[in-house]
């Protein structure tokens, strides 16, 4: 079966793997939109260890085209949604009201990109499928629907975590695809005025569109002080969505006594994360620091399309390039490496 | 000192009551803006008991006449919004996370309407005057801060209690001036549907501007099952902006289990509110019902400032009678009194 | 296979059921210790509607006899104990941060009593078995483990309703063995004060010892005054484990504002629970009104265990009455059914 | 007017300050039992900036002795238990659902130490004193009540933070008198395991009687093995309560996914905190890391009194050394420096 991924770490390439075999509580789908991510290129040049001939892909819509002898709410034909994160659910990890990511252990729900082949193949493997695929509502987009299974799903936690209260002084850093998620999930959770640090004017218009108040850049100085400044002592939830382990620090500096620090960065796995004591009060000062990986399951992105289709949100701002047919993957993947400077997200209509 | 209010029940008129004395913490504000609220007619009709040569109002904004030696924030000349709750603040009943309103016993933070005369006189009271003022920020009109002080604090409050989750389905009865700031308030919590209850078209028409994206009536049948048929099973969040202790049961019927029932309409001190056990799941539902009087203090109503400023929402559009001078309360009330069909909101410029 | 239960309403008695098939996610278990449940017998007398020939009993520890073939974590001859709520974890509804009590509805992870036959045969079954069967924990004795699958999770879950912060007076009504538990929860808690309302000695008894500091009883006049009187002003959480509708009405009254009612207690379906709106602060007060049935699934058991464990609470002090031999579940369950003054918990070893 | 404390950084010493001015909202309390605590020899070597003839302390109790004409509650001759942490409740800061510790910014409600001479005074002065001093409550010893101001709130709201479900596994690092208390605070929140981090042998038997399942050593190897090791894959929740910037990293490293970290030690201002990336999941993990200040006012040690007055702790039992007489603050505050090997808290009776 053809796909596209990893040879080795820092060659990107088609493949010929094995077709994933349909367990009994399995899906077997295939893609008909899919999009790249930043966290596909960030495996391919090592960011999860050495891997060799790994489909990459955790993004995609598609048709449902075998399901195991137990499933038995989908059906070859069905066109569905896939979440990234997709829990085994029979583990006790998901038994905590806090979060359905870490099904075995830390992350583990995340079963692309590591666990297996991902979603840039000719057919791909989704585990529980019954708990785990969302059909398609109605009045919402293929499209629309595919941005929801990584960077709205993302973005939105990111500000879940950030408990936003009404009239908040936010603060979003890094306003890529996620972080402008993240825009459009805080003016949707109460947020006052929302700042958005970033340089690209795509990016920085879609913000605007999506409801920042503000807009900042990295080249214009120091943006700890920006925030001060702006917000007239700090912010009161600053969300990561973007940069290094000097984001980290700058997020702690600009938050305000009882703020949020929430983060939805991949940080590097040689990061080291830092604060100056002082900057969270000698720890006195109930600056809380959260980051979590987006939760898994269909449930959740039934309810992301639901704002979709409720016209809250319009995910398709994201999309800025497009590609038709299954060999475009290739193209897409090395444009999301690449990120030209018009760059949003691409996406890949493969049939 | 002239004012606006109730001689005894039933009997609204002018008033000649002495001038308020201005403690050492606390403000007298002459108002500029005001607005009568279905509160203040109900207590007018005997909702709060027997009262007598009692200046009501709750609701305005305006201008500091005098302040006491202990005030440091504001002084006269002042421009200020005031809030309808106002604590006193060195009472333990504030000390608790859950709730400022209640600083020496249920509902006593509100003082207005009971415990002295209400805004409608040629100068009022405000206790707690530093902690209680709000300034006016900038961006802001005063007529929409105005109708933060009660209308919006009250309408969001209903939302804050109901906890929305993304994509929620929610309902929010009545659409009065605080429910249609429910639904407004829903839209910015991140509801995806939300279904409107009310049969006014003017009020139903400001709902679809605020975000409600499906309207019922009474009036054209059981609206319990009209919320099952909408949303395919029941609401998540039902908000109650209205109505009477009928409503109460529908509510419950309405909303699905691991659901909330929210509260922020004065209930008639003779009803009973009921709810067969089986609607509740014999008390297995995870059902929650909440009610709660909106929170006081100069905090609240910045951050409701702050969203009107970052144009989250503009609260004007309930603004339908507009008078101007002081006398022209009497009409304003008369009119809230009387509800004709075209009213959400009057205002009188009292100036 | 033979099995205790009610062969119509009103009519319990030995069944011949057929025994249940093993799904391929499924266990089978022998039970090895049981106990009769007032919801058992309230099952029996009518109370979930007419049911023929259903083996009743949903508390059970036992040993596992088979597992179908998906059944990764256990196998036949393994010790295990067995919630009384086991979700298909596959359905949407457990994807839901609030609770895991309704798979596919309302109450619908309760399968036991209801969807299929109860734990009193000599094998009964368990779905998703990997998720829904915790081992017996080092250190634990199974019948202190027995008490955890009903008793003390439904005890604490009313506790954990009831968000009880250091030094909250709460009253606990009801002191069958789900209120004793609650009262041994709430300690547990951080409750200062602990009103527990009941009127066995025995079970006032065992409430003294798991940390009630005041006992009283309806035979010694209005609970609602006595608790106001005891607590000065009001409780700040009631939990309700016992009574009728009129408890709910008092639970109510007895709740200062500011306070939550927390029920976990099932009560009748031809019941109607009422509160006058004056009791509830006219809808302002911030009393919330809860109630849901105790979470299912494996986790919750192994930390109830972790409690006993490590020496928190003593479950054993339950147990009033002990049974041996498959046989006398009759027994038990028809003392369960006329509850003798003396009566808490009984239990009923097989072997 | 006589007091202890510091003549300049290093230098401790009696001082001769101006006897303190009570304001009209204020009280001046006589001192009739104090405790040093390790804060105040911290600020003593300069942990808080240069201070000049500082009168230090920020725990007593003791006799009114003069309020201010708007104070309405206490009056001369008053026994009243003084919070360490009194904010100013007319400030905005305090108008937040999370926290009163800063009024008017970061720890601006602790006013001792810093913005005024502390209790180590002939008198001392609090401000809104109707807010900030609590009475002692009935069945409560002076000095049990003394340990509540800084010692149990503060350890406790470790395990506030920590939001500590029941079966949790947690650590407590650091076993001086705030540590014990979170300890002790623990297993009164519901936690199974907890694991005690400290050497001391004193530390170690009262942590035991507190609740301790387990005590580890810095002196037996690396703490955070150790806590995988008896806790089966990492601690749910970690309270920091005392120990360097190392503690910090080691407390992110024990703590599972989904866990919380809860600081409530103060690091000093030259330190900088940190954490490999991967540690924390690389930003994904869902380990919040949270730090703040005991809440302030007087509700809080009415609250902390309630769980002595009802025998749900026994802070007494921190007391290893007893002094006599008002000049002996000297000795203990010499003893809390030095630290000598059975110490855990010194009070001093000043009369």
């Amino acid at each position: 079966m053809k796909g596209y991924g990893m040879i080795e770490i820092g060659k990107p390439g088609w493949l010929d793997n094995p077709r994933p075999v349909c367990g009994p509580l399995d899906a077997l789908v295939r893609p008909t939109i899919v999009a790249p991510c930043s966290s596909d290129t960030h495996v391919m040049h090592g960011g999860n260890g050495p891997k060799f001939n790994l489909i990459l892909g955790h993004e995609a819509v598609g048709e449902v085209v075998e399901v195991g002898e137990l499933v038995t709410k989908f059906k070859p034909g069905d066109f569905v949604v896939v979440p990234c994160c997709t829990p085994d659910w029979n583990e006790l990890g998901v038994q905590n009201f806090k979060s359905f990511s870490h099904d075995v252990g830390m992350l583990k729900s995340f079963k692309f990109l590591g666990a297996k082949d991902g979603v840039f193949g000719e057919v791909f493997h989704v585990n529980f499928a019954d708990a785990n695929l969302a059909p398609l509502l109605e009045g919402v987009s293929p499209e629309a629907a595919l941005l929801t299974v990584d960077m709205m799903s993302t973005g939105f936690h990111g500000v879940e975590q950030a408990e936003i209260e009404y009239g908040d002084k936010v603060v979003v850093i890094g306003i890529g695809p996620v972080g402008l998620m993240a825009v459009a999930g805080a003016a949707l959770a109460g947020a006052g005025q929302i700042i958005a640090v970033g340089t690209r004017p795509n990016c920085r218009k879609v913000a605007t569109e999506y409801g920042a108040t503000d807009l900042i850049s990295y080249k214009d100085g120091d943006i700890v002080e920006k925030v001060h400044e702006l917000t007239g002592g700090g912010s009161n939830k600053t969300i990561i969505a973007g940069g290094d382990k000097t984001t980290f620090t700058q997020a702690v500096a600009m938050t305000k006594e009882m703020g949020i620090i929430s983060n939805v960065n991949f940080f590097d796995v040689t990061d080291v994360l830092s604060m100056p004591a002082y900057l969270w009060g000698l720890g006195m000062a109930h600056k809380d620091i959260r980051g979590g990986f987006c939760p898994g399951g269909a449930e959740r992105i039934i309810r992301m399309q639901e704002l979709i289709k409720h016209g809250r949100v319009d995910t398709t701002k994201l999309i800025t390039h497009t590609f038709k047919g299954f060999d475009k993957i290739e193209d897409a993947f090395l444009m999301m490496d690449q990120k030209p400077a018009d760059l949003i997200k691409p996406v890949v209509y493969t049939d």
